[in-house]
């Protein structure tokens, strides 16, 4: 049996689903090895020396391993020699938006996930206070998102990038985590728009 | 009088520091245009049309603006032709520590700097509970960072890279702020190497 060039680590959860999915739309050579973190897998022996925070998704390939799912996608647009992450000069403004998602905008929304989803999966009881703070926060951001979608298509330039993918990481959630999409008409059509994609609708192994 | 090729909007306050140290370690050819967040400048219309966030930095040139402190620190680093922000194999490195120090390491040393320093400025109390969960979090994520500069002199390949003023952003507080940097030595070391640089001592206006 022939051996994948790249293995990606993974789980069912927020950050693993957009490498998961940059893997799929990318069509890179990846095996796909499930972390079972309900039972712990995660911190192994095993699985510290992939990656010593304890956290998926992780990609492994002759060279070593890359931990932090924007790099993974970049990594893996890299190797299949797409734009994705594009390296001309739209590549600063996606950098922009990675930093702006990571602190401003996918921030909230995973809190929301985390609070509405995760939490109670483990017997925790999801934190009232924090939930509003962070919807507050999501609503504040996403008016800049919205604005910026309502005249661009995608994040940055004309294609879809690492940027749409990051900034789309929580909205697969929003129904079910009660995050405020539906006040957001410019990010809910760019996102209708990511939703038709297959890689996007069905980024994990079946 | 000569123009400068491009703005640099900063404050004397942790994100801008990075940008304004990067600027001056890069020799780039820029401005430095001073907004003063006491008296609620960055709520300007006229600044507002510059970054939407209503936040510093924000960089500016013929092209338009740029806002997020390491997207800036990576464009002035094109802009001088420089490997600060690397094109070949260290680059997805360089994305990792980026991306991993937005989520994990800065947040909770920035959360700190807030809570102890900036919040007293405008009446607030500091909130207890968020300190000791912050710095909860920074010690555990600063065990990864200090078993890798074990092993490396910077935090990716051989030489200072946006990784390493990315990751150092709020250790210039560390004392004031209680950020329990001392239980890392090799942390400290590789922090005690960038302090010697005095575009890092020094990275404000007079």
């Amino acid at each position: 049996m022939r051996k994948a060039a790249m293995k990606l680590y993974y789980c069912e959860t927020l950050n693993p689903r957009k490498a998961c999915a940059a893997a799929r739309f990318l069509q890179a050579d990846v095996e796909f090895v499930r972390v079972d973190l309900a039972s712990g897998e995660q911190r192994s022996a095993e699985f510290l020396a992939l990656n010593p925070n304890g956290k998926v998704p992780v990609l492994q390939d002759d060279a070593g391993t890359l931990w932090e799912a924007n790099a993974i996608m970049c990594r893996l647009s890299d190797a299949v020699a797409s734009d994705f992450w594009p390296h001309d000069h739209r590549q600063i403004d996606v950098l922009r938006w990675l930093s702006w998602d990571a602190s401003h905008f996918t921030r909230h929304g995973a809190t929301l996930w985390f609070e509405t989803l995760i939490k109670p999966l483990f017997g925790g009881e999801p934190d009232v206070a924090v939930i509003e703070d962070a919807k507050t926060s999501f609503r504040l951001h996403a008016r800049v998102l919205d604005d910026h979608l309502a005249a661009n298509s995608v994040a940055v330039g004309k294609t879809l990038t690492v940027a749409d993918f990051a900034l789309a990481a929580a909205l697969p959630y929003a129904t079910d985590a009660d995050i405020p999409l539906a006040e957001f008409r410019h990010i809910q059509k760019w996102y209708g728009r990511l939703e038709e994609l297959n890689a996007w609708q069905n980024p994990f192994p079946a």
